[in-house]
């Protein structure tokens, strides 16, 4: 496996390097019916597409997608949904320096080590680009999700130092930042710009809730919900760590803090609280799921780094290009589309975990 | 797929109930030409045996394992290792009053709703007895990576909230917990002992070091290492969170707090720090590979707790059985040989990354 | 992928030697809900049990089969089903004299080459008892298919150079050779009793039908019906061929001679031939499915034969060991299995291929 | 999984309608370091391109190909291989009158019936122009197989009644149906071209040899070398049948007859006959494969055939658009592709077969 392929019933294949000709992404397993035009998926696009605000890189990219087959008539056939973005504004001579020394924090190092050979030009595969395919299935998961109920919201939980500590869903989409909380969102542009002046970059923290998922999703063992998500959040660029429900928290906590008691309301079964984060043994147990990211600094800063070149030279270096000084903003919606796509992929896991539901179709 | 298998080209297989006749695993794609017996699987299995001191559940299993298949003569031949343990000591009735109503914190209720029917016998396939296939599986990837030179370390970090502040990796062996530091273990210990004595339970931190790993392991995009160990660490029950490197710490950093500089050491390169955890852009850098697991507090307390019967009554419940007040210490060695099996997959999926590889073994 | 695994979301993972202590497979994803006891099983390996008449190894297996999990209270849970027999009857010094000779015809040579050591008693892996795990799992899917009414009948068509020309279902399991025509049947038995006298062997031509499917199972592409069916047989040890409805004789024929028109039988469509074997595109079109193996003569003889050692000597030698002078009656099971596992895998595979099944089962 | 991949680690996803915008493949899991241009796959494109003489389709295809990612300076780089086909020639209003009738032969009813919906211009994905992809990852793979000294080749050995009876490599390129016989193939084009004035079409038998493989290649059981290759080229439309070596012959044949027996020629082990077709056991045997494709005629006939509509009235219908009288010389091109693909899968699957394959690459 070469990796570039996630799900098992609903796929996502990426493809594409940050300045190469194109990048795209091949979606099969799509149920058929489903209305979906280009701009379903360019909603999602726009949310991560640069130069939103001063915040992030000025390359200045609009990211339109074409949508290459799979739909006839406006609707899904069930058959493979290529789609493609074409990069533009490619300059890749910023580069040049660095197709030598190896920029700390990158993958620039390890891609030539593990093949011998390397697309400098701005990451190549390592890019934060190569996310585009993922957003881009993002997209086509929420429209199979809304089409159950569920409905899901992202959002920056902390930029460095700056947490949230209030949760207004409207908020959201109102700052640059994506906080639920305007006030924090201030602070948090406040505190990119002044590191971005002092040619820093700065991390954060990404939320995630999701509602409306039926029970009963998420398949034992090594395919649990929770292990899907980690898998799924973790293989996005940058990010470092992953916890769900209380996650670390947790484990600091005893069991009768920790467990949730359930109750009845009227014939629904309940939990009075969601430490568990809307698991139980890796399956969803009707209450919201809510997982977090941790997402390191951008790595490309401009101060003097101590580094190597391919020849085995040390040399400083200062990473040139247009860089994001945080990226946690536009990681927002490639987590939540990661999220979409695993909870699709388990959702069709489940269609075959009782002989009733396979009866109730066939018979 | 139903979840029960794990990996690409070393593959493991788990099955088997708390309660059933037998818990196993088949170890498919483990090269020929290994030295193997039930010894070195017993070795990490005795790590994770119940009743190794007053910490952990009474119930007296003695976990002997026997191969079925896959080695001839003392080697492997490349064949699926078939490896099983007997279940001695069930007392299942100590379940009955659990058939009906849902353990807090269990898959109890997620098993009946996914399935319409559960075995509820100590949790039948959620069970803690489920890692035992795991760690079979850790076992022979251990085998594997040290002939290559790859060596791997485990330990509880913290219990509740007592944490290590030292890192002894002698101590590790020689106290109940499995703390790299005597003097918190004996902490732990009192911490653990005055829960239970409470009908309390305790959570923790597992921490996991690789060592001797090649660079270039792990493979772009959706399988980065950190993702695939992720997804195999939060397919523990249990675990609610997972970090590698500095984790959620680096999202409070800045850039140049976070890279690690290059330099040369002799013709090798090397990394000034770790703040990565040992992989770049999903791939190993050829520094020590260090993540933590959040495990949270065993569900099963002896506390009353309100919930909910099958047939949508509340009642009040007391967790009978025979409990662990604390997983963490046993968890120990599923973590390791999650993060083992993970790697060694990993390390089989490199093998075609260049073509100079190919042509190394068959021109 | 070490090989042992087949399927998507119906999983069947064998594993065992001839001469190892058992042999077993682990069925996962297998819905909840079925009534399954070892009964069901043993029914299918009872069809493929040596010693049946004089024309099969006079090794003496009661291939009785023990369920070790995925059931409780006489239902499928969900979790996986472990099966195992016991070998019993193992003579491994018959098969000392093969450990330095490879047997032509066989895999000796192959397996050593690939592994450098191999398990020479009775083939090892390579041995049809291998196919104990696949008949099990084909009881289980023969359980799930005819929930939905889906049946199934395999038999010989040809032994040698006899081939059936009637259609007698009732006969298929009144003649040892399992064939759908008594007076070819004699003739059958007459020609392998005639050949194993001159220490000679015997192949034939298995076919199957499959009766019952809904249109529209298989995945278009990659995954056709007759493409993983074909994967499914040709993986059978003995299998050289494989083909649907027509067939070789197809490729020989005119487009208006092999089209089957199709008609409206009142609201229902029906073709008025099945030239195309129940396939169309490779997706089921809801006529019997039809299709044939080609099994080659068993390569053990008791004729002196040329070969070679491991030590690169070349040697005369005599197969000794109890073998079968035709297996093609006792791979009619085993086709008929390997085609139930592979239908009931797409049929699961095709239960989100509209989002209105999707909201079917969850809105 | 939705069919539209293929290959373990070697994986190949194509995509694309025959009249939707473009097609392509994405090929992920190609080592790094091969040289590799558009010109590498525009040969294998070109032999499968329409109106190469008047025996093929006149639609009016250039199929010229563009690399989008996966290549830097001139060579491979591991990551993904996009390569893509744009639609020129579309005539979609030739198949306005099928959008309600189902063409017999055609995948048309069972999309229909699978999907709710179809694209009904020109069989959309189902159409041959689908195997645009699988040649373009066809031709990827044998630069990496002839890197450690593959060799392949492919052509027709029937057309309808018309068989070759000699063999002569040179030929094979020389005459429009690619057969190593130019008196057969002159008879095959006079055979094609009195069915083509009959309004009919002609199927034929394709047959390949590929040489210079290591003994070794096949994971044993479920993917033995001959099992996958059967789901490769069965999975290509319009073939009913797959053999290898003696394939259905060696039904009929006793095992002295059929057995090849071994001998050394210095050093190496060599079989005095090839009945094998180059593989024991589902591994290869170092002898060349040869294997044979059965290939239907082409449904798309301009005689009148009864058919229904998707309304459920019975029809007679002439099938217009612009067809091949005969797919099989197109055809010659994908078998072989399909062949490579799968073979460089297994190869890449086989370097972890014996631990001292690992240690001499990591050690």
């Amino acid at each position: 496996m070469a990796g570039s392929s996630f799900g098992n019933n609903f796929t996502v294949t990426t493809w594409g390097e940050s300045h190469g000709k194109a990048l795209g992404a091949v979606i099969d397993g799509c149920p058929a019916g489903i209305p979906l035009s280009e701009k379903d998926i360019q909603v999602f696009l726009d949310r991560r597409k640069p130069g939103q605000s001063d915040l992030s890189t000025q390359r200045n990219e609009t990211d339109q997608c074409e949508i290459l087959s799979g739909t006839f008539e406006g609707l899904t056939t069930g058959t493979p949904i290529s789609v493609i973005v074409y990069n533009k504004d490619q300059r890749s001579k910023d580069y040049t320096d660095i197709s030598q020394a190896f920029r700390p924090g990158h993958a620039d190092y390890t891609y030539f080590e593990k093949y011998g050979i390397r697309d400098y030009r701005g990451g190549g595969r390592s890019s934060g680009r190569e996310t585009l395919g993922r957003v881009m299935a993002g997209a086509v998961a929420s429209k199979i999700l809304s089409s159950i109920g569920v409905t899901s919201i992202c959002y920056s939980k902390s930029v460095g130092p700056v947490e949230v500590s209030a949760y207004d869903e409207d908020a959201i989409f109102k700052n640059p930042v994506y906080m639920p909380d305007m006030e924090a969102a201030k602070k948090a542009e406040e505190y990119i710009r002044e590191c971005k002046e002092n040619k820093e970059s700065v991390g954060g923290v990404v939320e995630c809730r999701i509602k409306g998922l039926p029970v009963g999703i998420g398949e034992p063992v090594f395919e649990k919900t929770e292990a899907l998500l980690a898998q799924a959040v973790m293989s996005i660029g940058a990010v470092k760590g992953f916890e769900i429900g209380d996650g670390f928290l947790a484990s600091e906590k005893k069991g009768s803090e920790n467990n949730d008691s359930f109750y009845m309301d009227g014939r629904k079964v309940r939990k009075s609280t969601n430490h568990s984060g809307g698991v139980l043994g890796g399956i969803t147990d009707g209450d919201e799921i809510v997982f977090r990211a941790a997402i390191k600094p951008t790595p490309s800063i401009s101060l003097p780094q101590n580094t190597v070149t391919s020849d085995g030279a040390e040399v400083e270096m200062v990473v040139c290009g247009r860089h994001d000084p945080v990226i946690v903003p536009r990681a927002v919606v490639v987590v939540e589309s990661m999220a979409l796509i695993t909870l699709t992929d388990l959702l069709f896991s489940d269609m075959s975990s009782r002989i009733s539901k396979v009866e109730k179709l066939y018979v």
